[in-house]
């Protein structure tokens, strides 16, 4: 049996890995991008141009949207010579972009007016374009039952046959689930160019600095990823652009304002992005964001091996990835994601890190140990950022996240076992 | 009666003023600056310079040091040539720079052990270069009452005759009420420039934009000192450097480190001014910090006049500086300082604000009104600090102050007046 054509808008790093991907596994897909560049090489690949979207969509039982935002969804799905009205009869739609919860709603009640033939699947995915190209992203896929078993088949196609996470909950889950993931991915790519920076600052040897992190409690999927490009600032033209992260992040802070939660790490880490945006870092790869720390190269820095000096960088970073494990798992909580699926999937996925895996464990499970007190915690990040300061080195998300365990203090936690810091949260 | 001759070391910008205002009264004053320049401007202006801190010294009964720095003045004072050892028996110490309580007390504290008789009064000073060169500055004086008997007629020639504060407590109580003021300056500077920033964001033409700031619940007096030197970007060579302020911000979040208490907006306010020194700000007049906002001359916005915009902004410096004043009073509180006192001072010097004199005032006597929930407050903030993300202009102090509210709601808050907001920093 022939595969069935699908229709694919949206070209970019990650689009272009899923639609080629696609076209390896034997299906004929139309592709259209607004860079005719991009449909070019799109071509180039197997795959089959188009020149509208109209064109990509007529008589398309299958199609994945895989634009950047909400606003251009809207255009391509609704705007005039859109998607919608061009899919025959029993389509399915995957939206596999990132986008608010509130907004995959909102796309699920105008097809229901419009279109309520239409299949929509809420799909956002995680995991970088050489997962895309390779189709084993991970996939949170929220939708109807009915929708799902029409669309199952190209979810896996595009997925890790362990990354399909169908979530409950119906539309707006997957992107829920997608959004409180990014909390941690936000957080810890500042979080890669923060430890790197201090080191720098401290003089430490950024490729010995490096390994140390990796092995470490300090661990962050972010770090795994991020580490080399940082290290040979190879930044241009961006295998992840600062624009991508920036714009999970708004969808992170503008939600948690319509539910007036505090996410005060995500949130710092934002306006840094937002900063750099000002210094027209927007364009380039977002582990340059170590720049925000350090001036200059950090490989120019001579190696010195301290060790204690390291410790302040593991101290740093783990227990400001404690705080940021204890700020997406509350956040998640509130939303009523479910927290087993939740942590399954982060700790597969570009938002892992050991203390998630561990302490945000603990968390979830409401059993928080003993091993290290909430104040023991906090006297060693203290101590780096006190160390930040006398070298005058910006350490944003260490300085938050200090904040947050000061106020768990206020609130009696002090002696309690570290993850009781998610109580500050509330719920 | 002749005046006695005074020793002076630090003829910077506020020393220099202080200096030769005592000059001007009569006093010969013998100064002393590790820059021969600076001492050859003294004696231009009627001084006795001096070349040695040993010869500005010898035989003076009283003495002020006016250097930058807790460092600074351990070295002028102990170090080898230093103004100690040749002080005359029983002279009169004055010392006026921003250091840390607790240096206060080592000053005080190796006195005791090499020279008991010296009478030293922990005094700094507050008000900026004009008031210094005037003699109407404010300052916060804490030393025993002998100490003080001996040294008053002096802090009276340097200050407004209702703006000489003995500070209850013995020396360090002076440093502890000078760090608590700061807590307000150092968020209020960085609030100045994030509100014009904002303004310029949004369109709003600047000259008006400070006015209706300057006229309403948004004022602070740093809004009144800084705007029209960031209106003329006259930043060099700098009426008050950045690393003036990052360095009373830095005894700030030192001492609120050490007391493990939360100082969420000072600290925030740090980190983006060591992102500015990064930057190589720090030189410059902090009122340049406007461009962290804003990446050209606020001054080239053509202006609108939207009200609604405009109330943006007034709405986002109202409640920041309701934070501001909640986060200096209750670390104020908590380190025993003199509410009364400390209310009376803020509000007539560089620290006040139209919010700490009606909000801040109700903290302090624990008596919250009903005017506007915190809850409603919180909206206020929320509908600026959303509007700044969609523009993609940062916003550091409004998110962090945001944060706070929405922690103090979880806290159960919201529905109690906004003044509140204090009791989430606990005591």
């Amino acid at each position: 049996m022939s595969k069935p054509s699908i229709g694919f808008v949206g070209l970019g790093a990650m689009g272009f890995g899923m639609a080629t991907h696609l076209v390896k596994e034997g299906y004929p897909v139309h592709g259209f991008d607004v860079f005719p560049a991009s449909v070019d090489r799109f071509a180039a690949a197997g795959g089959i141009p188009t020149s509208s979207l109209e064109e990509s969509a007529r008589d398309k039982a299958f199609y994945v949207c895989m634009v950047a935002s909400a606003p251009q969804v809207q255009s391509v799905l609704f705007g005039e010579g859109g998607i919608v009205p061009a899919l025959p009869l029993n389509a399915t739609l995957l939206l596999c972009s990132t986008v608010p919860a509130t907004y995959a709603l909102s796309v699920a009640s105008e097809l229901a007016t419009s279109r309520p033939d239409i299949k929509f699947i809420d799909a956002p995915v995680s995991g970088g374009a050489l997962r895309a190209a390779s189709g084993t992203l991970s996939i949170m896929a929220g939708a109807s039952d009915e929708a799902l078993s029409q669309g199952q088949f190209l979810l896996q196609e595009m997925s890790d046959a362990n990354k399909l996470y169908l979530v409950p909950g119906g539309v707006g889950a997957g992107s829920n689930m997608k959004m409180v993931h990014q909390v941690l991915a936000g957080i810890h790519i500042l979080g890669a160019s923060e430890a790197m920076g201090f080191a720098a600052r401290l003089g430490l040897g950024a490729v010995r600095t490096a390994e140390m992190i990796k092995g470490s409690g300090a661990w962050t999927w972010m770090h795994e990823n991020r580490l080399q490009r940082m290290l040979e600032e190879d930044w241009n033209p961006g295998a992840s652009a600062l624009t991508i992260i920036l714009k999970d992040v708004g969808i992170i802070t503008t939600s948690a304002r319509q539910s007036q939660f505090p996410t005060p790490l995500a949130s710092t880490a934002e306006q840094v992005y937002l900063s750099a945006l000002l210094q027209g870092y927007g364009a380039v790869d977002d582990s340059s964001m170590v720049r925000q720390y350090f001036g200059e190269p950090i490989m120019k820095v001579e190696g010195s091996e301290s060790e204690e000096d390291l410790q302040l960088v593991l101290d740093l970073m783990e227990i400001t990835n404690l705080v940021a494990a204890a700020e997406a798992i509350a956040f998640a909580r509130y939303l009523n994601v479910d927290l087993k699926q939740f942590f399954t999937l982060v700790s597969d996925a570009a938002g892992a890190s050991r203390q998630f895996m561990t302490k945000g464990l603990e968390m979830i499970e409401g059993q928080i140990g003993g091993s290290e007190t909430l104040d023991a915690a906090a006297a060693r990040l203290e101590k780096a950022v006190q160390k930040a300061r006398d070298l005058h080195c910006p350490l944003h998300l260490g300085n938050a996240a200090l904040g947050v365990l000061y106020l768990a203090k206020k609130s009696g936690l002090g002696g309690e076992g570290s993850a009781s810091v998610v109580k500050t949260f509330g719920n």
